[in-house]
């Protein structure tokens, strides 16, 4: 079997989650007849795009599950929590990108090609966070050669993390700022017009941690099975519409060279963008769109010495993916392509 | 003597930062009889708006300079080092806010409020990098009472850096892009459009470092003297018009509470904003166009395990400031209201 001979349901199809899933799909072939679309009961009868066909917008129900092979959720944890159930109970594999299942240690928190050990034959798997994953897969070469003691790292986030209403807040305030005519509100808590702001999600009062920077320390932790692992994140936005970039130091097992490093990233399949002379490194405008993740700015932490053999065990770097794709609707569709190459 | 009583120049009058010294001349009730201005030769002539009153723009000469008590030179490094000797022969004390002379024993580098020792009577003054500024700022209170062993830090550095050219690209580039227009090309290696970018100085070839980094490693060093002090910068560009923001690691000479921090930030004279309940802290919009530097999100390091009595050394946390301002005219301007107390 392969994923365009199953049949699939998407919830949630009209968000931009949703969206970007479809879109994947249709790019790998799934053909509109194996394909169920469902949204908010509002939108139910409404009709979708794909490729150059149209689907119809059902309500997302135990009648939307039954008989469909794989579910991807791309709502939110309320919907999740109420639909996993149905699914998995109707015999649906369940792939859930909201944050309901991650910590859930019968869930497995799954980015295919670095914890793949993780699945033994479960039927519902969460989608780890945008910020999580684009950690994990841009360290992964080097955890796996050279073992990873801490990770500090600032966010800079795209305004999709809070879907179609963060990207609209982005255009709509931006457009009023530069015609000098009041913002509208919006999802955010601070203008997004040429501004940086804290991370949008809850903050914890009495540690000060935010609860984007709380899912990249447990999650990560939980994806890499080093439950107590230093990761010091700090999560802010920016106005960018769906691309993250992390700027990271990490601070390796060992001493090694920064060719070393570069090579290491350069054969996990890492985009390296990495020009000094040309100071051309990862963008988000580059990698929008793109299914990579892209790393540059790969250096020796410049505070401490190298050694003799100009080794030493902190580098920093930067790191940069499409948050809709490589943080959410792409590692859904290599999950789910992942299952079905395990015969499932 | 003060301020108002003393003969000055402004090299640079047209720029961001010329401009932006002006206005706080202004608000410090500078009189205009008593102010010359000049820019670039082809500008000389016309004139600028200063209170109520014209100046008319000169040719930045040795002419210029006679008879000044004060020079301001907010032009580049090169013109600083044709002008600052002349005006300094002139008798005039020097105030200079380009990187010529800030790696020079000989030549001050001063921030007001954090290394006032350093000037002890010198004619030529270097005024330093606004990142610089900014990260010396917000941790001289802690440096002062804890001691500081090491710093990692990634800016969220405003475009005006690059002067009313950087300005011009994020407002045209911003425009076109929100209308599907083929973007202007402009001073900056990439888009700045929704876009975050590495800082666009010269990268070292050898160690990755690039010159932004480079000035806030040396020049805090040198501010604070101390000279192998551990800092990790990351710098780069976001669209955001004129405050920078760091996200900054800290790690103090010794274990405190978060509580002690917050105290000695605030009576170390810097703005808190710091509401965990209401997500609501330092954004470069709010430090826009004020004197104050911004401090936030102080935290524990979440990866460090507080001691018996609730202390770590290390904490994180957000500054921000308007580089134009507290990174550059005004840090200028309290460098020579310094030196008018001191009684030169």
């Amino acid at each position: 079997m392969n994923l365009n001979q199953t049949k699939i349901g998407v919830v949630g199809a009209t968000g931009v989650v949703g969206r970007e899933l479809l879109s994947i799909l249709a790019a790998r072939g799934v053909p509109p007849s194996l394909l169920r679309v469902a949204a908010s009961s509002e939108a139910s009868g409404s009709t979708l795009s794909y490729g150059n066909a149209e689907l119809i917008l059902a309500e997302a129900s135990a009648n939307f599950v039954a008989g469909l092979d794989l579910v991807f959720l791309c709502a939110g944890a309320d919907v999740a929590q109420r639909l996993a159930p149905v699914a998995r109970a109707a015999g649906a594999i369940v792939i859930d990108n909201s944050s309901a299942f991650r910590a859930d240690p019968r869930v497995p928190l799954w980015v295919p090609g670095v914890n793949d050990p993780a699945w033994s034959g479960e039927s519902v798997i969460a989608n780890p966070n945008c910020s999580a994953i684009l950690l994990v897969r841009a360290l992964e070469p080097l955890r796996a050669a050279f073992g990873i003691d801490s990770i500090i790292l600032s966010t800079y986030q795209a305004v999709s993390g809070a879907g179609q209403a963060g990207l609209s807040a982005l255009w709509s305030q931006t457009q009023a700022r530069l015609s000098q005519s009041p913002e509208p509100p919006s999802v955010f808590p601070e203008s997004c017009a040429f501004n940086v702001f804290s991370h949008d999600s809850e903050v914890e009062l009495d540690s000060g941690v935010n609860g984007e920077e709380r899912k990249i320390i447990e999650e990560t932790r939980r994806i890499w099975g080093t439950p107590s692992l230093a990761i010091t994140p700090t999560c802010l936005r920016v106005p960018v519409e769906r691309a993250h970039l992390e700027s990271i130091v990490v601070e390796l097992g060992m001493a090694v060279s920064v060719d070393q490093v570069v090579l290491t990233l350069s054969q996990g399949g890492l985009r390296i963008r990495d020009d000094r002379a040309r100071n051309q490194f990862p963008t988000p405008r580059l990698a929008t769109g793109t299914d990579d993740v892209w790393v540059g700015r790969i250096r020796p932490d410049p505070a401490v010495a190298l050694d003799g053999r100009g080794c030493t065990r902190r580098f920093a770097l930067l790191a940069c993916a499409d948050q809709l794709r490589v943080g959410a609707a792409l590692n859904a569709v290599r999950i789910a392509e992942a299952i079905i190459a395990r015969g499932r």
